[in-house]
């Protein structure tokens, strides 16, 4: 078959790069064009220092984007909602990675983010693009929006226990690298003070929740009881949710691993790691970092009956540009797995 | 005033040469002797490498150990118990750094030790060493208990809303670093599969949460429900403690602002720090280390009701070498901050 | 054509996770044992974490090892010499990762080693296995050794200058990471120690010099007057040569470029990274981790005269596992590359 | 006596935030007024978190600064220069903290900074504030610049044969912290890129060499032959030089032993760490993180006659705010070390 065209609009930042990463190592796809204003002309390894000699693309501006098979928009959050037409006339399968189509109701839209979504007509035919809560809507899908890493992380810790109505109420306790804040310097990012911390990010009510309780409904079709603290640990890539549970009813490990089992044993890309012991014995983010698995886990407090949820991945991969592509793989009817295969390092 | 002559059973390891850091700065204290069977007639410097040239004292042996004023005991747990005896002859202030003197109640230890005190009678006498929950019991006491640094932090963390019976749960969520382990290498902590880790290293049941447990009765004198998961981050010293607390009442910022206050305003070592704003603005065991503060902070989540609060502090000084003084201090007569007044770092 | 059926005799560690690694996303090998007499009957995900649900295979115990196309042998220094006729019945080609057959001149061995080598009449078959210095051998080669990482990176670091005759005399300031000591926990592999760290490991002397005195002897047959101080550094992967040359006659940047691309523009794996600008315009091995580049740069002190080279690798990649499966690639006549595409990531 | 008042200009970087700590521990000195045009009227502690509660003062600004006794400029380089005049009438002794001051010849100035001087006359007072080079000319003077750190690393790890005329060539291979380039964002102290790195920051040719050449100039007035490579780690503290030195005549360990003891045995802040094994055998910035030392040490490659020299310190103290704590000692006849016994910590 002819090779996926596919090009990225916004491509000089970290989910820029690695979508152009996991593309080269994709037996279909074929990077066509990438987009830089600041960077127009110059090639892309300038921002990506490890595609030197694997990409021989340069930047070009957004104005000269051609004709193509899929588009990755990696803007800002809040502008491609406003550009989504023009780009739906370059290419029939768009797929956007900031927050403006993630979620489906505009309503829940305004609430977390103050504001009218500008553009709800073309809300109305998104597809979130998190294969573990939505495959079946994203086969032939035209508009895919990419997903929140501390939200996917939460996500697919809770979901076994969500979907059979067992939680009553859930906090994540979610521990996040400096690379979820982008290529952007800031206060906040600078070496000195980001090295070494384990620094509160966000107390609570973190935007992300409005994913988590969109991707996990209760049965009864009420919202789930989930909140989540954010903290920023000494890690560059690498999101870990701790998620605290409180449940329906009192479960056992055995029970533990009937819903897991249940809800991942078809997905290619969520282990399950709860292993009785050993060094690599729950979820780490460690091991995952540049590949696309979610590692899932669990435990049971037996004094007091909480159940104790994990889950690791790497924002940038899982929780960003490799999603995205196994949503276009899924969207495309390829191989789910395709270009998704790196199984991580172990040690590094 | 003549000096507190100070000597140290168990002095190669962490929590010794902390001692020793400490007891350097105190104005009224002089270190005589520290005691190391496999590196006798060595100077300390070889284990406590920033000690050269600060303090010209070689290790002896335990059974080379003269009368003194303090005795401080750097022993493995389990061995304190059973030669407590020998070292009340020595001094007529015995300071145990092990878990052995933790817990009053002999019952609580064999609950989470599972087995029996070796030495209830010696229990009966000993003192528990947080200044903060404990500071009438410790002037003139003979046997003095340290802290475990994780249960520190949690009490520190919990102590103002647990002392107005406002917990009716409690879940600690906390990141510590590879110091706690002690100075032996082993296969968790060899630096590349520690480094960058964030590895769940205790589910639940952790046994600091006995200490917790006997540190903040419920004012009806029944236990509080309270639990602990942690998690081993790239951080050589410090624990953040983020506790996840469903209050018996629904509580605002002011109101936590005047518990906190009114718990800790008179203590020397604990600051409070809940800001509006910057990245500063809740605790953070970065800017801890070497220091003898607990800084405590707290957040209250406006959708659930869900109060937050933290603690951080550094697991070596106030989790461990610096309660001990700050004890020894107390049961002395001397200034409270004698010998732990240094601030901390920034950046580092 | 059949898979090349590839077995690993020492498994457990670093170097063989990383051959595992590598071999599976080879398009033509085959894992089939895998030796580690601790863990026998374990999965090899058990130490080797991130390739749980990559490969099903357990350990089993050297003995059990059954005929193949190719043997890697992962052992301690000084093992597989003693064995090498053994395992020659079992499998055509055999790598050796060892530092046992990487001097080819058993007198050099007895020099660095200071005990005679105990098979010279294998030594003699023996063909280093870099393919920048000896790729013309590896075709149809018999036994192969795998390189030593600080010589690899001193070696690429120094190639271009020294096959023109133009070193003087070379000082290589080597940077490394804590993986190079293996997966053993030691003293100073201790997190506690170990991260944050910039202490010399080695003075003066490396035995790795061995090796490259024997890649880089003088055109004129003279040795090369190399030395090397090994700085270890707060890194897991990764190595970073700076190497300070004296050159036998003025050398400007331009000369540079035209030595560095007439050795290396025909390397798949080494890049020269010498821009004008920008924070990646000199080698960085934590762009490398995980992949087989070695990148190389240069740089000219024009008050001195003093040329500075520069090297960075992966140490476990370009320098063990990556150049063992390069040399097998090149030895049974497979397309060079094969499963070694693997860019790197950026961040990380 | 009465409290030496200490004012501070430009008092938000980390240069100003360690002066305010080491002034807090001095028995002599009282911190009067800091400025921060940005900070105006917000407490100290906002810009320096570790003085919450050790320190009550705000910041002002430049045109509110009173009279003191000392005055410690700690603004952008270049700036001091202009202003000079002016802080004269405000304080008896400055000290400055920028490069403009540490030149003594106006001509090297312009050499390296590649403009002429802007206040030549202030110039020819102003004394070099490294006491171990200058200590002579410190007491009394009314003008003291602070050093460079990489240059005082360097200068210290050269010195005892530099000042014996036995250095023919000297490299210095040099390692830093992110710290070195101060408070302010940038790309390349950004977390994600600036962790894990080992990234060359300067290949030749750093300002610093002007003051290693002042500081060293050779027993016959000729300039030292000297240059240096900067790679920067993933430290946040710290400085290792590594120099790698052809001496005039050849040198063993003994010769060096006592070329070391004679230029620093009386030193207060040098620390010869040499020892015959050990993980702390030679210096490591790592113990030295907060302290006023210098640890220096020493080797003789016994293939090629190379001597290694190394100089640790912290870039912070030692390479700034601690020799100009130093330095206002001893101009002001105060003990030396006042303010500056912090030893540094192990674990940390």
């Amino acid at each position: 078959m002819n090779p996926v065209r596919v090009s990225i609009v916004g491509g000089s930042g970290y989910t820029g790069g690695e979508l152009m990463r996991l593309l080269l190592s994709h037996p279909n796809a074929q990077i066509a064009q990438v987009t830089s204003r600041q960077l127009r002309g110059l090639p892309v390894f300038r921002s990506h220092p490890n595609l030197r000699g694997h990409l021989d693309v340069s930047f070009c501006t957004p104005d000269e984007v051609e004709p193509c098979d899929v588009l990755f928009l990696c803007m800002p959050h809040g502008k491609a909602s406003g550009e989504i037409d023009r780009w739906r006339d370059v290419a029939p399968l768009i797929i956007d990675l900031s927050a403006d189509f993630r979620l489906r109701d505009p309503d829940r839209y305004q609430h977390w983010y103050g504001e009218a979504h500008p553009n709800p007509d073309a809300l109305a035919t998104a597809q979130y693009g998190l294969a573990e809560v939505n495959r079946a809507n994203l086969s032939g899908a035209s508009l895919i929006s990419g997903v929140g890493c501390n939200a996917t992380a939460m996500t697919l810790a809770l979901k076994p226990l969500a979907d059979a109505g067992l939680i009553r109420r859930a906090i994540c306790d979610v521990k996040v690298g400096s690379s979820e804040a982008g290529a952007e310097p800031s206060a906040g990012s600078h070496h000195p003070v980001r090295a070494r911390t384990a620094r509160t990010y966000s107390a609570s009510g973190h935007r992300h929740l409005a994913e988590v309780e969109q991707n996990l409904a209760q049965p009864d079709g009420s919202a789930l009881d989930v909140d989540a603290t954010i903290t920023a640990i000494d890690m560059v890539r690498g999101v870990l949710c701790t998620a605290h549970i409180d449940t329906t009813e009192p479960l056992e490990t055995k029970n533990l691993w009937k819903l897991f089992r249940g809800a991942y044993n078809d997905e290619p890309f969520v282990r399950i790691v709860a292993d009785r012991q050993g060094p690599h014995k729950f979820p780490d983010p460690r091991i995952l970092v540049g590949s696309n698995h979610a590692d899932v886990g669990f435990a049971v407090d037996e004094r007091s009956g909480r159940v104790i949820t994990f889950c690791a991945i790497d924002n940038l991969v899982k929780g960003a540009a490799g999603s995205a592509v196994q949503s276009m793989n899924i969207a495309l009817g390829l191989p789910e797995t395709s270009g998704l295969t790196f199984p991580g390092l172990h040690p590094a």
